[in-house]
């Protein structure tokens, strides 16, 4: 939960550079919606398998001032712990995320799951090996672009 | 909130039938509002006074395919012990529940918080023994049917 | 986070007397957005540096009958320590705030984090020194009324 804290605070707070971190160095990272993760499709709205990919990712995201227009709040749930071995766990935390635009207004944007691979490495702490975000709604917006 | 986490995980995922496992066999689970419970009506939405006439609701949610046309997001938030004895406790606990509709919307479908009586057996783990669904709203929409 | 479950729960249930004893007697409680904090800005929507303050602000509330007309209901998240010293703790934490209008409606109201100094009292359990809650929206209704 305090790593999970640490993952919304540096997305929620515009200091993004950090929410690489968050993860491995070999690892994946997909934002998809529910009814593609049922019917076992790989591809998502974002899709990354390195840490490289998610700071490239970011760097483009500063580049085109994207956080200039909008901002995200996360809540994010109480994990189920699905399954738990030598240094690693795989869990699944319910999350909502409201967006708050530059003319004031709020709305509930984004309502899911995060599916983890969790490692724990001595050196580093917590790391996500695997952070797949179930999307419940169908029709998320095409232009998202602050990470999840 | 391990157990909350569960309560909710299978509600939004889709495993309903795991549902009445949440409860004990002699249990209350009901459904009102803040305005009801305020005026000591025992009367609610939803009524249920054995895990065996949840599983009926169930099933004929089932039946009715009320899943397809909707779905859930709780985030339950921190709870609130009132009162804790041998193997029973009182809990209060809020929460918020996100309605995702099938043409992709979302909305904050209700507000509001658990008052519950949690039994623990050795044999089965957590149970509620009540579960009373305080809605702060008044205007619930009447054809609620996924359990909250 | 037991701390900040009684926090909402005594400004939710409408046990509002209750909440200014959960800061020290020579407190800080400031409301302001996100923009003007950044900006350092001291001002904010609501300021109250005492105890006392924070208890006629609910005395007059309840003279104007403001809790007849809404309420809200609060989701805490996870709290992120920034710093801890022996009896003091800076902390930052999340929230989601909806407001549950008279006629029914409800809406996500507001989200932002609470900026905390937390002081560890043996007599009194925890107390709020410091809370600056930042709203994330510039926009917050000029008639908040009811505690964030």
């Amino acid at each position: 939960m305090a790593f999970n804290a640490q993952y919304a605070r540096v997305i929620d707070n515009d200091q993004v550079e950090q929410w690489p971190d968050c993860f491995a160095d070999d690892c994946l990272y997909l934002v998809t919606t529910d009814e593609n993760h049922r019917q076992g499709m790989q591809a998502g709205m974002i899709y990354a398998d390195s840490r490289g990919m998610l700071q490239d990712r970011i760097a483009a995201l500063r580049e085109a001032n994207v956080y200039e227009s909008h901002r995200y709040r996360h809540l994010i749930g109480l994990p189920v712990v699905l399954k738990r071995e030598a240094g690693l766990a795989e869990v699944e935390t319910p999350f909502m995320v409201a967006r708050i635009n530059r003319n004031g207004t709020t709305e509930l944007f984004a309502t899911g799951r995060y599916l983890d691979e969790v490692v724990d490495s001595e050196a580093d702490g917590l790391r996500l090996k695997q952070r797949i975000v179930v999307c419940d709604s169908q029709s998320i917006d095409t232009l998202l672009a602050i990470p999840l």
